[in-house]
């Protein structure tokens, strides 16, 4: 299934959100295929006049020279998963009860609406704003715009605070979890099963491995008032040369989802203390964020926005942002489990009070 | 690696069998490809007027008719596994310590050369002997060329008794172990692994299973005078979905060789006990082959070739005869450990001693 590229695309900063929301998502831009996307909103962005446009690629910030005493940063990626058949876009329900279904209404588009809208509207805010669009968030991490931009112009990305507008059901949600992946391998001896004592079975040998597995006990943590939920999973395990052979090689996969309470060099020695006997080789991994929600500017986020801000059990780029030294929280439209799913779908009430909420945030001292 | 398959061969009986297994090394007959060396034996059969010879693709037998109160069955397969840079034959060391090196040699051609010695040369034994030729032995079990007779021509391998000149080191081994696998399967529930209480994990739900695998103690069975030692090993494991995935999904191979005092049926039922409470497949199985070396005919044979008999741990086609009620026992000469390697070899001196032996219970009372 291929969805034809726009050669070219225009976006009205005048509509309201979720006609802006709609037509972001009409632009097909599948990771790697941003540049009509960026294209439109460097653009729009450009025909106004109080912000500050600069482009890498096709990641770009836009951002207010007001001389407020605290900046502010608001970002979101251009790209999506594969397009399933879901675009364009089309509506279901009506009025406060309307739905936008298609690629990208979720994950994140309606918060790229509410970005460009505030970005054209809010002309004097009450702290500086960086708004930060970017390339290839849903592909491998040596890719993403954003880590692209931490690398080549950091001082695009500074800032007090944070807000990432993934979807999180316009619920704040803190921090996020990291997670490390280990092969956890036992060798044996192979040889013949009919003489199977000649020999010694490293299938038999990983029991202990997966013993410790079940017998596990996830932490719960609370980091600055958010309690992560940890997981210790088996995600893979291979073992066997042939029917008649015992094996001389099995290996676990174990994926740890850990707490933000924890570097990733210390979930690594935690991997390496249980599974002490085996062989235990990191295949990846990517540092959990602290939540940062005892930080001022974090705190009067909360306030302007409402709600009871969550933990975030998935890994988002607010972990960029962290290693940046910028306290950031995830917000925005939609629930993430559409994401990349084929009904992927958005509430409109949701992208309207978002935009309402962050607009009150800005506008608010 | 291929090896040119020779057009037409003759082979010369009246030559003694060290430089007749070597002949028949010689002519390469890889499973499938037996025919050529199928019509030289058939040949040369046809040269002894005191044998009458019956064919049935390129398997053969070569028959007295005497009107002996006992008939014996001496079974030998023609194919060997795949020539791995290790044809023509060549000789290592002299004189009694000649080695014959060479695919075929151990597996089973040196066992063929005195089969074909015996039919040549004695004419007149005290017992009716059947010599049996066959193909495709080394593969899968539907092409076998003995299991084929008994199929179309069981009248053809009629006995009291019956010799598989499959190498053991010129030792009777008696019977055979059984063999059975099946596929143990856990399933769960799939869910992200950053949210893993949503899902049920099959890998951690598999340890049980493999719990039972490492306490198993395998029975040392008597069976006969013969003591077989089982083995019960997983032999393949597999599950996993992504690195980011909760499996739903995981299956262990097990391999149950067995002793001959179980069925099939027995062996089955066996492994559903132990692994009840999960999905068990039944992939494949053979039945075991008591040793039969209470039967007077057997024990006449053991006395004419002398030595001790153990068990046979393997599966090999006496398995075949006692499906067909016609005890049989392994003996040939050749290291099985061998078999199959490339530095596949036989030391002369154990085909010259098989051939004296045989002759003797060919010509003993």
């Amino acid at each position: 299934m291929t969805y034809p590229v726009s050669q070219a695309a225009r976006l009205d900063l005048s509509s309201d959100v979720v006609t802006l929301t709609r037509a972001l998502c009409d632009i097909p831009s599948v990771s790697g295929d941003e540049r009509v996307i960026a294209d439109a909103v460097e653009a729009a962005l450009r025909e106004c006049p109080h912000l500050e446009v600069l482009r890498d690629g096709d990641a770009m910030i836009a951002r207010t020279h007001l001389g407020r005493s605290e900046r502010v940063v608001i970002a979101g990626h251009l790209d999506t998963v594969p397009i399933a058949a879901n675009l364009p876009t089309w509506v279901e329900g009506q009025g406060d009860d309307a739905v936008i279904y298609g690629r990208g209404t979720a994950d994140m588009k309606a918060g790229v609406a509410v970005q460009l809208r505030l970005a054209a509207t809010v002309v004097e805010p009450v702290r500086d704003v960086t708004y930060v669009f970017y390339d290839a968030e849903e592909v491998e991490a040596s890719r993403n715009g954003l880590a692209r931009l931490g690398r080549t112009h950091p001082d695009w990305l500074v800032g007090d605070f944070a807000v990432l507008m993934e979807p999180s059901v316009a619920r704040v949600e803190g921090g996020c979890q990291g997670t490390i992946r280990v092969e956890v391998e036992a060798t044996g001896v192979a040889a013949h099963s009919a003489r199977s004592w000649t020999g010694r079975n490293a299938i038999h040998a990983i029991e202990p491995v997966l013993a410790v597995l079940t017998g596990y006990t996830p932490r719960e943590v609370d980091v600055e008032g958010l309690v992560y939920r940890e997981g210790m999973n088996a995600v893979g395990i291979r073992g066997g040369i042939a029917g008649n052979v015992i094996p001389d090689r099995c290996v676990v996969t174990v994926n740890y989802r850990f707490a933000p309470d924890r570097s990733l060099a210390e979930a690594e020695a935690h991997l390496r203390e249980l599974f002490a006997g085996y062989q235990v080789t990191v295949t990846d991994g990517s540092p959990a964020a602290r939540p940062g929600l005892d930080r001022p500017a974090a705190v009067r986020f909360v306030t302007a926005v409402g709600g009871t801000p969550g933990p975030k059990y998935g890994w988002t780029d607010v972990a960029l942002f962290s290693e940046l030294g910028v306290p950031a929280v995830n917000y925005g439209p939609g629930d993430p489990s559409f994401a990349h799913k084929d009904d992927e779908h958005c509430p409109a009430s949701q992208i309207v009070s978002c935009e309402q909420s962050l607009l009150r945030w800005l506008t608010t001292e």
